[in-house]
C-alpha cells in the first residue's frame, strides 16, 4: 500500500507506507482496547463477551488510526493519543451495535460476521453498546491532559460529537429519512452528524492529545470535516457498486431500504466527482502542517480510493 | 412529610422538613435539567422530544436529592452538586428506557405513562437512552472540580458505576437470572450492581463537589450502599404488596417474569427486617456528620417506608 501522495501547494510528492501505518497503529489499538476492557471472562462474562465480540470483529480502526495521525502531525507521541483513539473506537462500534438492531436497521451481518444481537439477543445486544459507550467515557477520562486541554473539555467534546445533535442526531435523521424525497441539503446534514462529527472529533482529540495550537486545531477541524463527509459519500457509491462478499455487510441494503445515497439523489458518476473534491478540500487544510502530516494525507487518499 | 429522625448513637431526635427538602431540589434538578438539555424542539426534534418525555415523566428525583443532600452534609453550596445530580438522573433515565424495551423486560407502563417505544418506537427509545447517557457526560463535565476532585476523577467515578462491572453488569444478571432459581447472595449481586453502585455514586459525586474529606467520602460510600440495597429490598417488596395504580408501572411483574426476589428468596416478613437493618446501617455511617446530615438521614428513612 506504499502510496505516492498528492500532496497540496509547493509540496513534493512524497513517498509515506500506509500499510506499515495502519498495521502498526491498528496493533496498538488494539493491544491497547484489550487492556482498557475488562476481561472477557470477568462477571457477568456474557456482556463482556459481547462487547469484545463486536469491538474485535477486524473493524478497520480509520478512527483510531486518524486520531493518532493528528497526533503524531502535531508532534505528539502515540500513547498519549491513544486512550483516545482507542475511546473514539468504542464510540463507533457501540453505534454500530445499535444501529444494527432489528428495531433500527435490522442488519445480520457486520464486517462478514453475525450482528451482535444475533449472536447474544437483543437484550444483551442493546446493553453491549451501552458498556461500549459508557466505556468510551472511561478510557477518555484516562488521557493525559493540559493546561490548554483539561479532561473536562477533552470529555465535553467526546459527548458532544456522540451526543443528540451530532452523531445521534444523524442517525435520527438517517431513520426518519427511509423511503421519503429527501435534497442533497438534507442528505449533507445526516452526514455530517452521522459519519462527519465522530471522524472530526476523532482528529481534533489528536490534536488535543498533542497539546496543539489553536491554528493546527482549526486544520484539523477543518480536515476532519471533510474527510468525514468524503468517507460517507464513498460509503454510499460502495453500496451501489460492490458486493456484498467485498464489503462484508449486505449490500445494496441503502436502495432497499430506501434511503437517499449520494448516487440516488445526484448520480453515480457526480458522485465520486464530489468524494475527490471533499478529498483535495481535506488536503488543503493540510498546509498548515508544511508536510509534517503524511499519514493524515495518506489517509484521506486511501479512504478515498478504498473499495470496502 | 415533616418526620422524627430516628438519629443513632448519641444524637437528639430532631424534625427535618423533608418534603420540603424534595420539593426544593426536584424543582431545581427539573429546572437545570430544562438547561442543559437540548430544547424540544432542538432538530431533529424527535430524540428532544423522546428524550425530555421520560426525564420529565414525573420521576422522583431520588439521585439527584440524594446527590443534592450529600453535599449539604458536607457544607458545599447546592449549585456545585447540581451537574452531578442532573448526570445521575440523566443515566437512571436512560436505563429505564432501555430497560422497557422489548428486547429487555418488555414494559407498556412507567411511573404511570406509556414507556418511550410505546410512543416513540423502538428505534428511537434505543437512541433516545443512548442520547440521555451521553448527555449524562456532558452534563457531569461541567461540574466544579477540585485539586482533590478533578474532572478527570468524576468522570471515572461514574462512568464506572454505569459501566460493565456495575449497573450493566446487575441488568445482565437480573436478565439471566429469569425463570432461574438463584441463592441469596446471587440476588445481592443484583441488587449492588443494579441499584446500589448508581445510588452510591449519587452520594459520593455530592461528596466530592463539596470537596469532602476522605473520611466523609468513606461515610457516603458507606450509606449510599446500605441505602441502595435496601432501596431493592423494598423495590421487590412493593411488586408484590402493591398495585399497578399505585406503583405507575405493572405491579407483580417480577413474579410472572419468574425473576427471583428477596420476598420470594426468604418471605415478605424476613424480607421487611432486612431492609430495616440496611437503612440502619446507613443511619450508622452518618455518625461522622455530627448531625449535620439530617436531608440524608430523612432519605434513607422515607426511601424504607415508601409505598410506591
Amino acid at each position: 500500500m506504499s502510496a505516492t501522495i498528492h500532496g497540496s501547494g509547493s509540496r513534493a510528492k512524497r513517498v509515506f507506507d500506509l500499510a506499515a501505518f495502519l498495521a502498526s497503529s491498528t496493533a496498538g489499538v488494539n493491544k491497547a482496547l484489550d487492556g482498557f476492557l475488562p476481561a472477557g471472562t470477568a462477571r457477568p462474562a456474557t456482556i463482556h463477551r459481547a462487547m469484545r465480540y463486536s469491538l474485535f470483529a477486524g473493524g478497520k480502526r480509520i478512527r483510531p488510526a486518524l486520531c493518532l495521525a493528528a497526533a503524531a502531525a502535531c508532534g505528539g507521541p502515540e500513547a498519549d493519543a491513544m486512550p483516545l483513539a482507542c475511546a473514539m473506537e468504542c464510540v463507533h462500534t457501540y453505534s454500530l451495535v445499535h444501529d444494527d438492531l432489528p428495531g433500527m436497521d435490522d442488519d445480520d451481518y457486520r464486517r462478514g460476521k453475525l450482528t451482535n444481537h444475533k449472536v447474544f439477543g437483543e437484550g444483551i445486544a442493546v446493553l453491549a453498546g451501552d458498556a461500549l459507550l459508557t466505556q468510551a467515557f472511561e478510557i477518555a477520562a484516562q488521557c493525559k491532559g493540559w493546561q490548554r486541554y483539561r479532561h473536562q473539555r477533552i470529555i465535553l467534546e467526546l459527548a458532544r460529537a456522540a451526543g443528540s445533535l451530532q452523531l445521534i442526531a444523524g442517525q435520527v435523521a438517517d431513520l426518519e429519512g427511509e423511503g421519503k424525497k429527501i435534497s442533497a441539503s438534507q442528505l449533507r446534514y445526516i452526514h455530517e452528524r452521522k459519519t462527519s462529527a465522530l471522524l472530526c472529533c476523532s482528529v481534533r482529540l489528536g490534536g488535543m492529545s498533542a497539546n496543539c495550537t489553536a491554528a493546527q486545531l482549526e486544520a484539523l477541524t477543518d480536515f476532519g470535516y471533510h474527510v468525514g463527509l468524503a468517507f460517507q459519500v464513498i460509503d454510499d457509491i460502495l453500496d451501489v457498486t460492490q458486493t456484498s462478499e467485498k464489503l462484508g455487510k449486505t449490500a445494496g441494503k441503502d436502495t432497499k431500504a430506501q434511503k437517499a445515497t449520494y448516487p440516488s439523489i445526484i448520480g453515480l458518476e457526480k458522485s465520486q466527482r464530489i468524494a475527490r473534491q471533499l478529498t483535495e478540500r481535506a488536503f488543503d487544510a493540510l498546509r498548515i502542517f508544511r508536510g509534517r502530516a503524511p499519514a493524515l494525507e495518506a489517509l484521506a487518499e486511501h479512504l478515498l480510493k478504498r473499495d470496502n
